[in-house]
């Protein structure tokens, strides 16, 4: 049951490296798009900084408010190229997690944390190029009294994610990326920027969406009326 | 009537260049205060990244949540120093806005976008130095389906705006001034920032805003006692 | 009374300066931790630019929402190396501080300002380096028409603060350090870096947490149980 | 402009009486709905108390934060059947409206009041019957010491209101219909509701609305794909 | 994929009807509890009304922004006994559901629904005793344009829940009970009621929780030291 | 320190029985005007139930986020009278009151609980006519596992409690009167009710506040102009 606590999974099944370094090439929307229109995590998760950039497979952390413990867990669980991703029980904008457990998980390999909750020592942070998205950042400390568990699925900002999931994050956001599509998405995501490299090209030379997309007959179908200027709207509202 | 969809006015009057080009020169907290304290957006709207700055005429848009249709309709009409401005007929937080539109945007001569909703691919519109203010950022990606308005007067984050009026935007936010007074409003920011300049230099110089702004009567007249410590007001209050 | 209006306090006891000169070499979160995880303001404070930091004596303003009449009562109040730390009446954004005050202020000796409001001009205080923490960027002005207080004692952001406190701010938020306990709270903020300082070394090395703070057998206790693999995890929950 | 301050007009240009009095007869959405799913003000206005239900014309007030002095100017415009309208120059939720100004207004024949900011002696004002929608509640008082405006044009909760506009409101929230389609927009609601009224019908003898509004063609345009069952989608996605 | 749209399935595997009953005798919070603290929707989900009340089986609809076609297609998913229960591809406080669809709902037997998004007709849907449970109240209309799915696994409010699962709320907030585990749930919840059932006559009775719980001891070992008054504890404090 | 855990304060010193009487007699809105227009608690502060109302002696609760420990330790310290008021070290909103604590609190004296937190059992709170306030209602539980304080000063929703305060709540919010000042305080809000009480009197007969308050001349020095009509105000501005 997702929530439950008291569970450390050693070892789990990641993404595979290559659908990994595929996906990195792109960035949070591109990706979202590629699946569907899906896996966005809710946007109040920002990045500590400008420019950071993360892309790889999820150790997840189901932690309580206020209390970090688990996160000194899943160190021990992190393999180079792993991102953590901590869930709360509920919500929380307590300090989890600062420049220590940043040069831990470095240590271990991780590249990155998504956290619902806060992080400090975000000077540290940045300078270290850890890059976190958090909802908040927040000098509070916490306390280590609660167990919750790690590598166990959650629910974090609004989505699902799966040990082993692929996780993407930039400046727009952090999607996940099932393991099990990770492939396929890769390749969706390509054929994404392909076509959108041809259409900022006749963009960037002044032709229109509407006519390189070919929206004219839907809008009118769906009933958008075009006037000369306000006076001939006027005109005919009978106004 | 604000928020009638199906509209699309394709020739607006805009405020005179002149006023646009005078206007530019003043910061949005100036400009505010120089038309009497009005025209302010809500402070919710934040610029994706520190520094840009944009003076232009409005083209309005009213769309719809989660429908970004619109701002195509829109771009066939954007003139240079046009700035896009969106209000949505809900509260909305989708990305309805990425570096595609961006493109095609900047090839039309609109130097910016006002949005009551999300933008995405910040990264790049940072990179190409497109400045955007909106309520928040999203990868959220959104559909094409119900029409809207463009050039219709727009309620955006709480301040009403009509085509053509002046739009200016910093980092302290995004004030907006209506055509017919856009020549008054600069000669007014301009004595006004005449006036700071003088006030500036002789408060850097060390005299006191009360001395300079002539404060202290009112102040007393207001009610306001000094104590020269903690003991003398402990004192005057017999405890 | 907290929150009493009309008084304005001249001289006030400050915390020694050699306490704040060792108290400036810490973060926000160091601090807080030394004092025993207190004095911590809300986290909606937040630094308008990435990277300042302030470590000064408080002088206090207690202001009524949409006036900022009592910044400028302040100003004559202040000296060198003091943090002027606004609280209000009841919630407000408008923006109460600006570029002018930023020259008084540094004029007359202050090095920062703490406001539970918003301020606005952030551009030109980044450009002058004069460090704001606030609720809100907002270029909204305000009137000077009713009196509050300067120099007694306040709760911003949550926290109580009294003039002469210690104030401490950086990118993870803002404390309070009471001038009673200023110089105890450096040396046990000067303690927890020496011993975090070997800490980091052990786990920069790839040494775990769980060991070099010895958790494993409390986690065992607290009922964490460990499994091989998500299948052995399946196989003990009898699923 | 919208915001002005310093400004009471005496007299205004009132809804007909008639088309107040077959407005009254709808609800809110359905008053909505039939001007074109316009009008409503943002629905963080809430009723102070289930079921109140007012409608009538607008008097409208322009108020600063924390300051409810036009509160009292309003009540000398007031007419047997008005509605009190409140904007403010920035975000306020201060106790502007308490029992003593609803005595007041009921004398001057005010049936209700929309404010953009609180009120206070909710209990009061409950058993008086005196409805009111509010962003919040809030004992906090205010000053008397800036002026604003009473009957200028305002944006409340992020509808534009002119003096004299149909304003309704019940338990779902607070809508404005401008004098000038008053009485089409009665005539529009009867008309829905009728509709509405064979339709509840039908779909009480259990039909469905997929049927009663002839949607499932568009469905299937719209790309839905119906399944038996969980495992027959499964074996389509061919997983 | 979570979120995947386009897809309507007719018949579902429902927790099976025994449990439901056993189920509904229970408050929120307890089943919570007997869950082991897990199954929560956000606590911004709240009822309409005081004193509704639901137990049932879940019907899911995932629907767009501003888009209630959905809610129409799930219709005719419903059986007696049904909780229809709403999440959206983004946040979203429009009015998707009103008294025509509770007319429907309730002739197919559905009981109440669960709505990430906002509901209106309010006074309409107390008066009809139909329980919503939604993050606002809100008039504002949707529009029928894009299709989502029904009876697909769907997070709403922050808790994943599939079809077909046990869905109860009440004053306290809505929790999810996962069909799987629907009996063992209940046995737990009449378990912990017994248990409270006794533990709340001693507690009526004037013992302490400290001595039911039996909770001296492990105070003690966390440190907590009691003083006879505040004297005594600044005396030790050495003040 | 405000805030620091681990202590537990036996006996405290109440506000004198004879004023809390008095205080009792009297709202929320009132007391905080008695008092000078302070006191408040912010009003995110809701009741649980309309018409609820306490005034008592307050017993202070400082308690970790997620844990409802301290709130047991602090039902031995409760006498017949008092109010518990519970503050937490960060913002949380889980479910740490209900009816059980509610029937202890209830054997030992407790008239009510302030909690800056959530609570839940509410329809068994509401049938007990347990009055709570609280930032949000919610079902979820919490760990009992660190340790606050009891009876010493917190700052609750923004406002500094001392043990023994006057804690007054109703419909309108929360308001504490420091222990020192409830005698003086009763006094003054008499003497407010009474005059309140004549110029009900004239309000209700239909004079205006204008003349009651004798406002007209102050409001013509502010700026105020009166205008016979829109008409009159445009020609007047020229336009």
């Amino acid at each position: 049951m997702i929530g439950q606590s008291g569970i450390a999974i050693k070892n789990i099944a990641r993404a595979d490296a290559a659908s990994v370094v595929e996906l990195a090439k792109y960035g949070v929307a591109t990706l979202h798009e590629a699946m569907g229109r899906v896996g966005l995590l809710n946007p109040y998760m920002r990045p500590i900084y400008p420019g950071g950039k993360v892309c790889g497979t999820a150790v997840t952390i189901f932690a309580h408010p206020g209390d970090n413990w688990m996160l000194h867990v899943a160190a021990e669980m992190l393999q180079p190229g792993d991102v953590a991703v901590l869930a709360t029980s509920s919500d929380n904008a307590d300090g989890m997690f600062g420049d220590l457990l940043a040069t831990s998980y470095r240590a271990r390999g991780g590249v990155g944390l998504i956290i619902d909750a806060a992080c400090r020592d975000t000077a540290d942070l940045r300078a270290m190029e850890f890059p976190v998205w958090c909802r908040a950042v927040n000098a509070k400390g916490t306390v280590k009294a609660t167990v919750g568990s790690v590598n166990t699925p959650v629910i974090c900002a609004g989505a699902l994610i799966h040990p082993g999931d692929v996780i993407a994050a930039d400046d727009d956001g952090v999607v996940v990326v099932p393991k099990a599509v990770a492939a396929t998405v890769a390749l969706a995501a390509q054929a994404r920027e392909r076509k959108e490299a041809g259409t900022r090209q006749r963009l960037a030379a002044g032709e229109l969406g509407l006519d390189v997309y070919g929206m004219r007959d839907a809008l009118a179908k769906a009933g958008l009326k075009y006037f000369e200027d306000e006076a001939a709207f006027e005109r005919e509202a009978g106004r």
